[in-house]
């Protein structure tokens, strides 16, 4: 703990103790004391730590020895096997997770370039959370009431004519949307039951279900959505009352769903007494359109909505906002705080002061412009140099082109093909819960170096031609 | 998402409908363009709007008309009864995360007050690392190599003679022991099966325990330990394959094992294939002797190892440390990572500046001071004004005093009575994962106002008084 004399006089032991057969008798604590020139404390304190550490042994009236020494093993961990028990299924990290080479140009990713941050915003708010309160405070468990706050104010703003608004105390705040994902699944549905998904969906979705042991029951949905009707069919089915969905610009898909699809799946959802988890992960992310989430619709408590700042603010703020009404929200928040007690009251203190600057509005604005530009240019590519692929719709927000390639093409080849030529791309499979109806790729436009893009289509193109 | 010229309109006609009955129809746009000046962009933005939150709807070739307005109900969430099901075992936070009264004297807590931590290290490092890389940095997910290898070298520093040392490689970073405890006990337990618990323990263990649904098994752990024949005959009852533990200054008795039982624990622990978890919570609260990790005697892969750093550096840091090896570490990682991902990089990065600074030493000897001047002067109040209690055992290290009371006393009474006259106490049946064996308190010195101790071991006293 200190690099005390007591440390000092280890130190040398040690030394001593390691070239000293063992059963060597150590010097009394008479001459040690004589040795270092400290007190007998000393001595004896060093004396304690090395025999702690299973260097030496004493016996009492006899003595102090250097030990036995148990001779070094190779490692087997074998026994280990038997106990663990069958593993669950895998649930090995995807290759968005992946950090590629410095020259490459990553389409494969899910997370924005820093360029596309508001680095100026976050850094003065980390710096004003570091002098601040909230470095020594131990928060809420629900979160810091004002960031509580903040999350339902931004979905007041569109709740609808004649519904009651979320108000704070329907706000917790979570250690970011991973953690919110397996606490809901493990809340709302639990192991063995079955949960309905969008088909393709988000892959840590996949994830938080294999690993919670949820059944992940697909329904397809495409550009537009889900089909309603398909989903009112899948709940009578399985009897799940879960539908987890990203009805604002969808990953992979960038799907938004009309009002008037948003109001025939709530009258499903409440048709079978069911709840709808919204994952408005791209609320900053949009383009052409705005935000409008199914939360701000429903007072009935069937939706629990939840929003991550990690994504839009910055890696380091891991901090997301949870809305949910009625014994739901205590379900979910017992077992989000068995999980992680509370979030740091830095980051929520950070994630407070960047959305509530005057610059941070200004930043959603010029960072609408930027995916604009970045997507438009990808597309433009996308036209010119990959003609065997079909743009299954043009996102209106989000991060992401989701591209149909023919059904003879080998995705791992490509993926491969494409890597050795510098360009990484998502293999489409990764975002179907089930077998995939076809050949997919995800390309995420919000990724490092886009003018490369124009580039980089040319690749894909001419790799997909070499499979022709 | 834009003050914009089109929230402006929003906001003004959102006004004119909430004064019109349903059914009425909207100026023109051409109308609008003029009477806000703007552009019909602008206003038909400003409508999409409006649409998007059900104020308005739009008949094709008809008009915009202020929409129906459905009444607003009461809340009923009564339909979610049935589509949560049966609730878990209860798991509600305990008293020590109550926030007391300002006034009153909270020997409850179990965390450090700001006095004794390195505020003016901590908001350096958060400064730097405001700054830093880490702020727009994506971890690798096991986290930052530097302070992963330094959580191994610290266990490194007491290995015993002739066993590997664990390497960076065997740590991984988590966002806070809470999180490790629930991802141990569902990688390594699982649900319905046993866990062996010491008795008296810490309530977050039980508390991860009852969420992730494994049986705590409770073994008798006294002021020097457990009794490894107790703990033998436990595994050997219940075909448990894991016993939680703190062998370093228990919370709440303040034990600390001695080399011999350190051995014949993991002795009877090897002997049944099974895994020991360290928590090794109080590794910065020594006081009167040095802390000496099981871990450092293993390298079977038999003990996982776990230690925070949110109670020592600040409660802002969620930060710990896991030390495991072979498959068992894969298994907690995948859990971990499903979990949470990965833990922010301002929070790792700050940690690691913290304990690698010149006076984290300093202050850990200053705070070793701090904390026996603190525990003797609770003990000498206890000694003077609480003699129906029995002191257990002094702990060495650690932040608490684990007192025996009467069997006779009503301690939730006991507890009232106090609170009443200002003083916070710990009813001890909190941390018994069964039947409490006796009546106990537990008193934390490491909380504000250390000065009133003696008074409120008078009150303590007295209110025991009232009850002979």
């Amino acid at each position: 703990m200190s690099q005390s004399s007591s440390d000092r006089i280890v130190a040398s032991l040690q030394a001593w103790i390691a070239a000293a057969p063992a059963g060597t008798r150590l010097p009394s604590t008479r001459a040690l004391v004589a040795e270092y020139e400290v007190s007998p404390v000393t001595v004896q304190r060093a004396l304690r730590t090395l025999v702690a550490q299973g260097e030496i042994e004493t016996r009492p009236g006899v003595g102090t020895f250097v030990r036995e020494v148990r001779a070094a093993r190779p490692h087997d961990f074998g026994w280990q096997t038997a106990a663990l028990g069958p593993a669950g299924r895998r649930t090995s990290l995807p290759s968005a997770l992946r950090t590629p080479p410095n020259d490459a140009v990553a389409l494969h990713s899910g997370y924005p370039d820093r360029e596309l941050l508001p680095e100026r915003l976050v850094r003065a708010a980390l710096r004003r959370a570091a002098q601040g309160e909230s470095a020594f405070a131990r928060p809420p468990v629900a979160g810091i009431p004002d960031l509580q706050a903040w999350f339902a104010a931004e979905v007041g703003r569109s709740t609808t004519r004649g519904s009651m608004p979320p108000t704070a105390g329907d706000v917790a705040i979570l250690p970011g949307s991973q953690t919110g994902l397996t606490s809901l699944f493990r809340g709302l549905v639990g192991r063995g039951r079955p949960l309905l998904v969008e088909s393709p969906t988000y892959w840590g979705a996949m994830l938080a279900a294999a690993q919670t042991g949820v059944e992940p029951v697909p329904v397809a949905s495409g550009p537009d959505g889900p089909d309603p009707e398909e989903l009112d069919r899948a709940f009578a089915r399985t009897g799940a009352r879960v539908f987890y969905a990203q009805p604002t610009f969808a990953n992979p898909t960038g799907a938004q769903w009309s009002t008037d699809l948003a109001e025939r799946v709530l009258a499903v959802v409440r048709a079978h007494g069911a709840f709808l988890i919204e994952d408005d992960w791209a609320h900053d992310f949009a383009i052409d359109t705005e935000p409008n989430p199914l939360v701000a619709r429903d007072d009935g408590g069937h939706v629990v909505y939840i929003r991550s700042l990690t994504k839009s603010v910055a890696p380091s703020i891991r901090v997301a906002g949870l809305i949910a009404r009625g014994p739901a929200k205590d379900r979910i928040l017992s077992d989000a705080q068995a999980q992680s007690m509370y979030v740091s009251g830095v980051l929520q203190a950070a994630a407070l002061d960047v959305v509530t600057q005057p610059a941070w509005s200004s930043h959603l604005r010029s960072l609408r412009g930027q995916l604009a530009s970045r997507r438009d240019l990808l597309l433009a590519g996308v036209r010119e140099h990959v003609r065997q692929a079909q743009v299954t719709a043009v996102p209106k927000g989000g991060l992401n082109l989701w591209l149909r390639l023919p059904d003879t093409v080998d995705l791992a080849r490509l993926v491969a093909d494409c890597e050795a030529r510098g360009v990484l791309i998502g293999a489409g499979d990764e975002w179907f819960p089930a077998e995939a109806p076809g050949r997919f790729t995800r390309l995420n436009y919000s990724g490092p170096n886009p003018g490369a893009y124009p580039e980089a289509m040319r690749v894909l193109g001419d790799c997909l031609g070499d499979q022709a």
